[in-house]
């Protein structure tokens, strides 16, 4: 994925954030959003989809809080660290709820394994790039 | 908008959240998102674009954030606090820069004042439902 | 919503699209993807979830799709006929085929009766917009 | 990314569908979500923003379609091949639109160039996705 090179060429003053923290985070919220929006249906599809409902929702909750924050992270144009902040916080929130809940089923389900995974790497993207602002 | 009978026919309990405060905000968020993606573009067409660079960057931050909030309130099935919360704070914060940012157009432009009004009351929303968790 | 204000505050030619049918469309996609979203989660909550799987995928498809139609639609500048029938038709698709899969539970569950109605409503409310282009 | 190993892991059957053609169309979706909100931004902040309206327009469009069609993808349960070819009609309109637009300033704008060829790539990853259904 090019995001180093799209963030790169970015053509003015990037207001001053950790280039490689931020690369690194909005590649992880993309991750993060696909593999949500993929392990809520895959839930959806287990037998025993009634023990699933809460992964679901926080699968839902995350995938859509993670898409928002990539969007965010990749505009530069009159940065306001202020809001940066507020949803980085949000998106860390989101992937440690979603993370632990996933973790639960993770030796059950293949998809809920994986998809925690991936919601801890995207935590902890965030919470580097909060500590660099 | 049927917000109010959807939120009614949910056939568990809600969590305790305010009723009245969750389907105002639900419905301040879809005005927001929807007339922040109409004030970007229109002041993308603006002669003056170039003096409306900040204002469409909030505007499309705000878009992004007030969709995804929306969605998230839309949700009751393992309700969480923490989360709403968190979501809540980051749409306040995007609604209240977007709204001042707009609000020094507004005497310009009429998509701007329109667009503050929208972010002043999502934030409003916001915040009364923040306080009513 | 402000809807028809943000429309008609926008400073350039609107490209020839009919302003009544595309208001009305607008508002009909912000009303649909309300209502699939809490559709989806009212369903996830159901003792009878087992049932609703295909429900529930339709809920989240035509949410996501209804979104992205009311953004592009809300977007006048570089006005693009092409693009706009292509999305205004997986729209009507989508608004089609969850609006049969929620009229089927219509009966026992109020909250696919409504999203049911929603669905047709903006099915319609594409199908209008797209002979007046 | 393990779109992959998220495709892989769903419980049942995936409804016929190509998986190298779906994993690839995945990824390449959510590539190009990314590469035109960037773009977009940095169109924004570029000295002749008044010469690159349409292609921040497209930019926009382009990516909340893309960001809906990763979604949908990303799901199996009740599949719908009817549904799935009109989202990924939609999206491969955008993506020649947009990169068509983002090829006309390649020559001027890095971010033009590289967001240009992830519209190719995704327009040619749903052509073959169509082809395969």
């Amino acid at each position: 994925m090019p995001i180093r090179e799209m963030v790169e060429s970015y053509p003015k003053d990037r207001g001053g954030i950790d280039r490689d923290a931020l690369v690194a985070c909005i590649e992880a919220c993309l991750e993060c959003t696909q593999s949500c929006t993929a392990c809520a249906d895959a839930c959806l599809s287990e037998d025993g989809v009634a023990e699933l409902r809460t992964c679901i929702r926080s699968n839902l909750d995350c995938s859509d809080i993670c898409a928002t924050t990539a969007n965010v992270l990749s505009r530069h144009t009159g940065y306001d660290a202020n809001l940066t902040r507020s949803v980085l916080d949000a998106c860390r929130v989101a992937c440690r709820s979603c993370g632990d809940e996933c973790g639960q089923h993770a030796e059950m389900h293949d998809h809920c394994r994986v998809c925690a995974e991936t919601c801890r790497r995207c935590e902890q993207a965030c919470a580097r790039l909060i500590d660099s602002l």
